[in-house]
């Protein structure tokens, strides 16, 4: 039910309309930025209205599209409702939308796959054009016009500050306790300007706890009571388990060494499954007081917390499932001690992840002999989601993870390829793969040791054999005066792997 | 002649010895940190010595060699000498030296091509293994040790600081008037016990004019008199004057629209003819009251800095022809208030790219029609030189510009092709790419846009119509299910350009 006491500014009570009203306010050919960040904190119904109005528009002829701009990826009920009208001409910085994402590789609409920490910065720089429109879910407006922000801060902070005209979505249905645990980092300037940005724990606070809007900006508030989208996580694999455990001995190893403190660097843990499996695995191991410094903080972490093998984490968004959330708005109190959201611009900003020493653990499609790293495109053509947060990560990590299980699609596919299709993390920004197999350490390597070390440790006993194979050949080849011993290829068969694969549906051939 | 007053401490005298003394200290097997950043400040004569040494050793079999870590190439003295008498097992983090190359890419030494930035923080880590001995050339020694840095610092306060054991070069043809130049910041510590970088403007001093080394770890010291690798520039030929006018009509539009400041911001350059004919360009052009933020200070930037275009350089080494070397030393109070250098870990540092909003101009091999971009490997195989700061720069800089003539080898090679064939700078970090042909700005395009872009601006006309005709053909294939539309490819024939290079000499087919 709506609690119309979230809205505490007598004046903007009156520029409350429906979501039909306020989706008219868009106009076509409009950059919109959304806030939204992993399902979290996303506008629940002015998209869903926006849809219907662009269906109608287009009937016939398809006239009406938007370029749309969020956090990072949302929900069936924003990026969902509008790519099955057709309703974005462009979309960035990342998605994970089946509809979304099956337009894009039709060539339905334009991708534009950003550096999660670059988004901000290129749209104060003029670099991405005019934001004409925000709209952004908050949990409650102060009786000042200040707003207290949702479950996710993403580039909220710039949109409010960028966009021509603002319209706010306020979700009685997020907990009024949300209040005082974000903090909005206002220093950033442009250069010539910049300061260095005051943090050096993950803890630190260095900003407000409230979001700041020009209130003449403000055309329309919309009154929702939604929840959002809180995904079901699947118990971890076996897969996943032993990803973990890898990671856990590698970890162990580190310390031993003296590598890493005992209590580790703050952990930056990419979303999805494989991640949970990582954080359960370390709930269950010997790390005590441990911190996070993430873009995401879904259960494995929250889990981490509750149990107080985690003492502090910040993130830009909450994405837990529907029994995870139900803890963390049991606990509110004991959480907001432990947990900053703060705007994407500072949970993934290249200082602060190269200060604080993060090490950075992120999933990735498929790896090559080398050590270069694909995130982002199935069989070199396919946008998967994006690269999200995972390049701000990885290039300035402490240390850089990768993993994913060694096989995909039932085995057809190898995760580990003579060559990647795509290069999203290049053999200079990887230093760690895993995969249920095992670990692979590259720091060090020249590019012949590590192709040995990733096939040997990281490679599926099935194509161990085909890429010793290609590596001997590749070799040869090289010795024979065809190419260099630096970094051996066949060059019109690096990606014949991908190319069999897209024809017969499996990457080697059939027996 | 050698200037004996250049050591100044009494008991350090007592360890002067002859280059081949000292190149007796280095065992078989070391890991040894020598200076030397782009033939400024390598040691002259003990590289020598120890070529000589690990000649005689290995005279029937070939059991001497050593690790050579430095901060970036050096010369024929050092990575010459050693690599000819197969001296080194292992190089990093940069070269550039015909022979070394020659061995790496034989397969006869290990290459590790690191990030320029990542080298120091890495071997404090204890990522790359023990430094044994660090061999640093300095300009003197002060009576209580410290010493006065010479035309590089690289990574040398790191190998002092980490090596077991020192051996100094006192070299007295360096000018005693770099006494002041250099600005050593001993304030980076390990993580979790980082601070922010205290520095906001290029010409911010934060840190000592003297570099610190534990007396006792110093076993030897050779006193030479030797210039620096003074190599002459060619004159800018057509190509590169060309890709100059399209760099500065596109400062003179950044600025106009607002999205650069009117003194722009701090530049970096990459080294060589094209950097230099872009800082030329600069130097005739309208902008005024210019800073440099950049790895190597070369003729260009000394020009400018000569005429007042620019106020304030910072660089971790200086690379001058010798005419303008002549004007450096004959000017050395007049420049050393303009520049300042500074260790490579900070000239290169994340954090103070992004703080400054430096502009990265940056040479390359090869850019793919989607704006990846090769800098590393020739044909996608053998080595060229290294990543060196490219990385650095291009990922957190204000804006990325990549430059390259669109052909190379008289006409055989395109340097526009439909899929690099080795990827250091990803199409996440790759904003302009300059030929003499144009200018293509990527910055908010999705894949198609910029390669229809790259193509028109950038590609040589006699290679227009091959990359057309596999864009139309990769599109094609993609809306007949074979593959997606996002970044079409046509697996098998994507990297079919450079193997008809390794084959038939030419990239495109024989008429």
């Amino acid at each position: 039910m709506i609690n119309h006491s979230r809205i505490q500014h007598p004046l903007l009570r009156q520029k409350i309309m429906s979501a039909e009203a306020a989706a008219a306010l868009i106009q076509n050919g409009d950059h919109v930025g959304m806030s939204g960040f992993t399902g979290a904190a996303y506008p629940k119904l002015i998209p869903q209205a926006l849809a219907k109005r662009i269906e109608q528009a287009n009937q016939g002829s398809n006239t009406f599209s938007i370029g749309l701009w969020t956090g990072a990826s949302t929900a069936p009920e924003l990026d969902g409702a509008l790519a099955k009208v057709g309703g974005m001409n462009m979309r960035l910085p990342y998605q994970s939308d089946p509809t979304c994402r099956a337009r894009i590789n039709a060539g339905l609409m334009d991708y534009v796959d950003l550096h999660l920490s670059h988004v901000a910065q290129f749209v104060w720089f003029g670099f991405l054009g005019k934001l004409n429109v925000a709209v952004i879910e908050v949990a409650g407006i102060l009786p000042d016009g200040r707003l207290i922000p949702s479950t996710s801060v993403g580039n909220n902070k710039t949109w409010l500050d960028q966009a021509d005209k603002v319209i706010l979505e306020v979700n009685s249905h997020q907990s009024a306790a949300l209040e005082g645990m974000h903090d909005i980092y206002y220093g950033t300037e442009r250069p010539p300007y910049r300061k260095p940005i005051p943090m050096e724990h993950t803890g630190d606070r260095i900003g407000d706890t409230y979001l700041r809007v020009d209130l003449n900006k403000i055309v329309a508030i919309v009154e929702t009571d939604c929840p959002d989208r809180n995904t079901e996580f699947t118990a971890p694999d076996e897969q996943s388990e032993r990803i973990a455990e890898h990671i856990l001995t590698f970890f162990a190893q580190e310390v031993a060494l003296g590598r890493m403190p005992p209590n580790l660097l703050p952990l930056q843990s990419g979303v999805g499954n494989i991640a949970n499996a990582v954080l359960a695995g370390l709930n269950r191991g010997p790390f005590e007081n441990l911190s996070g410094f993430t873009e995401v903080l879904q259960d494995g972490m929250l889990d981490m917390i509750k149990s107080g093998k985690m003492s502090m984490a910040s993130a830009t968004a909450l994405s837990f499932s529907p029994a995870a959330n139900q803890e963390f708005l049991d606990h509110l109190d004991f959480y907001k001690e432990r947990i900053i959201l703060r705007p994407q611009e500072i949970s993934n900003h290249p200082e602060l992840i190269r200060r604080l020493g993060v090490i950075a653990m992120n999933g990735m499609l498929e790896a090559d002999i080398y050590g270069n790293v694909n995130s982002t495109h199935v069989m070199g053509t396919r946008i998967m989601n994006g690269i999200g947060g995972s390049g701000d990560f990885a290039r300035n990590a402490y240390v850089s993870m990768f993993m994913t299980p060694s096989t995909a699609k039932g085995g057809t596919i190898s995760c580990i390829v003579p060559m990647v299709s795509h290069v999203d993390h290049t053999e200079h920004d990887v230093q760690i793969i895993v995969t249920e197999q095992g670990l692979a350490d590259l720091r060090g390597l020249a590019p012949r040791h590590r192709a040995e070390l990733i096939i040997q440790r990281c490679a599926h006993p099935d194509y161990r054999p085909a890429l010793l194979d290609y590596v001997q050949r590749a070799q040869d080849s090289a010795k024979a005066g065809h190419g260099g011993m630096h970094t051996p290829h066949i060059l019109d068969e690096a990606l014949s792997w991908h190319s069999r694969y897209e024809r017969e549906g499996q990457m080697l051939p059939k027996l």
